[in-house]
């Protein structure tokens, strides 16, 4: 049975989706997982009650203080240890939860979970957040999706490992194919920091680097894991919910195999929140305009990442013992 | 009447497509164009024996040198005096034509520009790309397409001043808004390149900036000029192109309203080639794999950019004449 704090008051639809998320993922794990929702108590158990839920898979920890999208997130830390966002860590720190989900300010979260849970790599300013893009082939995991700026190469090669053990646990790929992202395939095109890591990931023999792809083989499937600094990795993962938004503006649900297949893999909310890496701990954020779909998705998400111990594979591989 | 030189033997799929694009060019422009085809003699003018094309719009000039995609630009523009490639550029120092097209080596094509023409802006190592994105809302400028890599602030600044003259003449936008792509829309997000062109451009009269943009909102349409590296401008351009693949292959041709505005606006065909911004003369280059129509839409851009006088108006505002 895994344990999963998640932040009630966390996201631009809370408390009722992130209430109602937690009530579909019990019922959806049947006895794996137990949610210990943070949040205001009263608000919290009412939600409950109104969705009819009376089971014991969910519990709620009182965390009255609300956090705004735009809080400085050192300051959230510091000043409200009363907010569910930082509560769900705490308890996380404490060993009651085994791992945290927040679709609340996702800087706050970041800063939380660095600070309580530590980090694996001193290469880690903050921990680079691991998420899942939709491929012509299927996924794709990328790191980073924005939690860093003006990366070095080091941090970029352990962008690189990282996301190789979290694809293994999250595709179920074995030896996963890491590609940069860069302008053309060749070593010596792109920016001099990309050049630097291409040189250094070569001799990385812990990950099967297979060099440089371009946007286009992104969309088209061409690797398993892709390494960008997290302005980059920003652009892409917005791009990609561009995309999809535009398709569903122009042509609506297409009620084919393939259009179906193209929902399920295009929409946001499928994705189970993005991981941040590098942690001694499973911490996840969600969406800020997550539903309740991808609140369930996401309780899922991290429930299985702390089952798999992927936090604790990706420290192994990133202190080098598992090259 | 505007004469437009074309690189016969340049692309994947020369001479004979970038034959009949020239002959469709001529036609459809009745009288406004003529094209000189430079490239072998003998093979060009089998090609238009072949299409039956017998007018006087078109001309050929004996290149008979072929280059390939990889030579190394600036051995290109030494060694390959007859290539179609650098012929074309060459007339064009002499007069003789007002604008020059190549599908081929992009790299000699930017470095024989950049060295017959000259450029309007020491900022500009080489000249950067300016390119058409298809938008929710209709078509946007991006600039740099991948010409640059590692540019400093200022070197932005000059993308969005060229920019935003080719979206007022290209787009017929008037005032365009210009952004910085960014990974969020407040002022001290994102690199720090980008923040300290943020505060360059608030401060540049001349052009409507209207702060950042993500991801998502360049497919949404939220601007009408698109600032960002050449490093970032290529991997938002291949993903666009990658989508456009992935759409066809998972849904075909959609035979609605939408699904040919679709069509139209994202099949890189119809956006006629990339301006060559900051130049003394108007440059394009095409997409290696163009075919007879996408040769056509960049002769015929390629005739009104020189008509419109695009380069030297670009070139007055670089200078600060235009401000």
């Amino acid at each position: 049975m895994i344990k999963v704090a998640l932040d009630a008051l966390g996201g631009d639809y809370a408390p009722d989706v992130v209430i109602d998320g937690a009530v579909r993922a019990v019922q959806e794990a049947a006895g794996e997982l137990h949610v210990v929702l943070c949040g205001p108590q009263e608000v919290v158990k009412q939600g409950l009650e109104k969705l009819g839920y009376s089971g014991d898979a969910i519990s709620i920890v009182d965390a009255p203080e609300p956090v705004a999208m735009d809080e400085h997130p050192v300051e959230v830390l510091r000043k409200k240890p009363n907010s569910g966002l930082v509560t769900c860590v705490a308890l996380q720190k404490k060993g009651l939860v085994q791992a945290s989900v927040s679709a609340g300010n996702s800087g706050a979260m970041m800063a939380s979970c660095l600070m309580l849970l530590g980090r694996t790599s001193e290469n880690f300013a903050r921990p680079p957040i691991g998420c899942i893009l939709p491929t012509a082939k299927g996924q794709m995991v990328m790191v980073d999706a924005g939690a860093n700026v003006d990366e070095k190469a080091p941090v970029l090669v352990d962008f690189a490992k990282a996301g190789s053990v979290f694809a293994e646990c999250y595709l179920g790929v074995e030896n996963p194919r890491v590609a940069l992202l860069n302008m053309g395939e060749e070593e010596k095109k792109g920016p001099a920091v990309i050049q630097e890591a291409y040189q250094l990931l070569k001799n990385v023999e812990a990950i099967n680097f297979i060099g440089n792809i371009e946007g286009r083989e992104v969309l088209l499937g061409g690797a398993d894991v892709l390494v960008c600094s997290g302005y980059t990795g920003n652009v892409v993962l917005k791009m990609i919910e561009g995309f999809y938004i535009l398709h569903n503006e122009l042509f609506g649900k297409i009620d084919t195999p393939a259009g179906r297949r193209f929902d399920e893999t295009w929409d946001y909310r499928n994705a189970g929140g993005a991981l941040l890496l590098g942690l001694n701990g499973t911490g996840l954020i969600a969406h800020g305009i997550s539903d309740a779909l991808a609140i369930k998705q996401a309780c899922l998400a991290a429930c299985r990442f702390a089952k798999n111990g992927v936090a604790q594979k990706i420290g192994e591989k990133l202190s080098g013992m598992n090259q």
